[in-house]
């Protein structure tokens, strides 16, 4: 039987018991796809000798990278190093620098190490130890009859970076013998999944070795390129290459490279250009400011956000006039741009955000359904405001919308005109 | 080898690609515990009819019971059906009641029936067919050799559904010779696990028929009470009286039966007593407001919200007195109180709900640390302030932050005084 090219598995019974939801596993897919290997399978087992000494025995025999996260901390219930050596035959050897760091720490903060913890300095013989800059369980690859075993704490942040810095370059390196991969993430904003395929579809199609993937990360999409070729210089350049085209055939859709969420970019964006901000919020109750302030240092250029959810707080705290909400409604075209306009005026700030709409279930009519949403934007230059349609649950019409407006700061402050209409098929996909 | 209670099995492209993160199974799992079942292992696959039928046979000769999600589509990827047909040597059958239902469902929505829903009628010989009242995917039920298989939708709207519906019933039933389990859930909050734990020591730890487990759903903490009794009455008893025991021994710390989020408790009880509410959000930055405004209805008592980042907002949309701000700092029990009565008498609301304080990782002092908050609370009878000390990153206090002010409102509202100093232990477990 030929063997699959990975099998990922995570332990621990909070993932058994169903206290956390395990975003681990779907992490190490997604990174083990920017090396161009699909994962077979995902399992997960409680903190039980016998039910992980399994699925390792089964990994080891079926893929070819068995990646595993969990039970390196230092309590009872931490085993998986011990069930490594056990069922591979490796005695556990104590490292003298890891055990070394392990007192350092601990010294540093005052407190004195355990066994639990000098336990954390084990490591199966032949293993090598995979560095832990932000805790104390390292992790460590274990070479064995044709698997390799990549074993990281459970702890997401940890893992994080160990994948960066320890697993992927080892992955790699044990890879080299099929050519080199490299790959790349761009997040892009306001083309459906399917459409984006269909513009895309002549890109890595043919034989130069390089392939698209999509990924939703509601409501962004993002696109994969990945690259294979007999060395780095030349896979770097295709997938540089790959992006130029994608770039340059989406134009504007493409938010950044990366996976930095749009409220981190605009954050960005507004220091760079000196600029400050101020979110007048109707439909989306404060999810905008929410997101805004989600990042560090946002004090910065966040001046002010009103959740303006009754009439008489448009009137009263953005100045919107009372006879164009009775001639009009809240949800209108002259409601959104007062609004942008009044929380601009009233803030200071150079730049004045509004959103109003109906997020639903309740709320709508024939003439303003559900999911109808204004979004008005106020600068120096004058107020712009439009008119789209979303068709999604409360929550995600919410999320949408925040989204749709913040793409909004992103154009104004690069320069780059909204598209004619609304963003084309949003919305559209139904999960 | 003696059986595993229960594996969950979750099949799909998105879940093996990283594309989403799989909830499912943690979903299964915490049902199972309520059945006194613990998961022995989760396992997902993609849609491959090797690796499909593969885990299948696994989990039926190890699992007392095999749930599955996903695959139950009208898709060529949508294989689950055929596969335990084929896996197991039970023939594919046509059900013509669902046709007849599929038929009229696609009648009523104006489109045409294809084959590849009309396949949603099949079923293997022997299975007992699971209704979907909220899509086209029936579930199944199959019995084979000591296993029952259990398949449902990967959606989980209506997976959830279909557990309550038609899983748990016949998992009940199929368990009844060992007793019968019930069930419930507390949501509590301001009391870390650990301190649950030990406060309940005495409950659940005799030979009476019931176990208590705990789960953390930041900030919040879950109670599971399981009874298992010869007959439903009794088990149901047991499960009442331990729930009357540990609200006696908690008090006001449980804040509902269920898992029902803390917004939509305060939303209800708003409702109930006819009050309205304000928010003015410093540190929480738009989080409470968005928090209230993710409940249907909220329109009805949330009138406004003021997120006054900068020190002017708190002056010029709150009315907080400048030198107040000079004297004592934007993060001070004398800010926090002006927020709060400011954006109550300015909206006119009932309640007005303030915060200020440092989410960090920046802006920190020594008086006043990263994780300082105030909260202040104003009504017809005054205004109430209080400091509390936080302990996470900033996205975590943020969101601990709005949910020690909005239990704020749930208690003011039923009458119950706040503890004494800060709620116990907020933020005491790191994870």
């Amino acid at each position: 039987m030929s063997r699959a090219a990975a099998w990922v598995v995570t332990i621990g019974d909070e993932v058994m018991r169903g206290e956390i939801v395990d975003s681990n596993k779907s992490f190490f897919s997604a990174q083990l796809l920017l090396l161009d290997l699909e994962t077979a399978r995902h399992v997960s087992v409680s903190d039980d000798p016998k039910a992980i000494a399994e699925v390792l025995r089964e990994g080891a025999q079926r893929a070819r990278f068995l990646l595993i996260s969990g039970g390196l901390g230092p309590t009872r219930d931490d085993i998986t190093t011990q069930v490594v050596a056990q069922t591979f035959d490796r005695p556990l050897r104590r490292d003298a620098a890891t055990l070394e760091a392990l007192r350092a720490y601990f010294a540093s903060v005052g407190r004195t190490m355990t066994e639990g913890n000098a336990k954390q300095a084990n490591f199966p013989e032949g293993a090598e130890i995979l560095a832990n800059p932000l805790g104390t369980a390292p992790g460590f690859a274990l070479d064995v009859d044709g698997c390799t075993l990549l074993c990281a704490p459970g702890v997401p942040r940890e893992l994080y970076r160990m994948m960066a810095d320890e697993i992927m370059p080892r992955m790699r390196a044990r890879l080299a013998g099929d050519g080199v991969v490299r790959a790349a993430l761009l997040r892009t904003f306001g083309i459906g999944e399917s459409a984006l395929d269909h513009m895309l579809s002549d890109i890595g199609a043919g034989d130069d070795g390089v392939k698209l993937g999509f990924r939703t990360q509601f409501p962004d999409n993002l696109v994969r390129v990945v690259a294979r070729a007999p060395d780095a210089e030349s896979a770097e350049q295709r997938v540089r290459a790959t992006l130029d085209r994608i770039r340059e055939r989406l134009g504007p859709a493409v938010v950044c490279e990366g996976e930095t969420p749009l409220e981190q970019i605009v954050g960005s964006l507004l220091i760079e250009h000196g600029r400050t901000l101020a979110v007048a919020e109707s439909c989306t109750g404060g999810l905008i400011a929410h997101l805004l302030t989600e990042v560090p240092g946002s004090s910065a250029y966040m001046l002010a956000g009103v959740v303006c959810y009754a009439n008489e707080s448009k009137v009263r705290d953005l100045g919107v006039q009372p006879d164009a909400l009775d001639r009009h409604g809240a949800v209108s075209e002259s409601a959104v741009r007062q609004m942008a306009r009044g929380v601009r005026e009233r803030s200071g700030a150079d730049l004045g955000l509004a959103t109003t709409g109906i997020a639903g279930p309740g709320g709508g009519s024939d003439e303003k359904p559900v999911g109808t949403l204004w979004v008005g934007l106020a600068t120096a230059a004058g107020v712009e405001a439009r008119r789209y349609h979303m068709t999604r649950d409360r929550s995600r019409n919410k999320r949408l919308a925040a989204q749709i407006a913040l793409e909004w700061v992103r154009r104004t402050l690069l320069d780059i005109p909204l598209p004619e209409g609304p963003f084309p098929r949003l919305g559209e996909r139904p999960r």
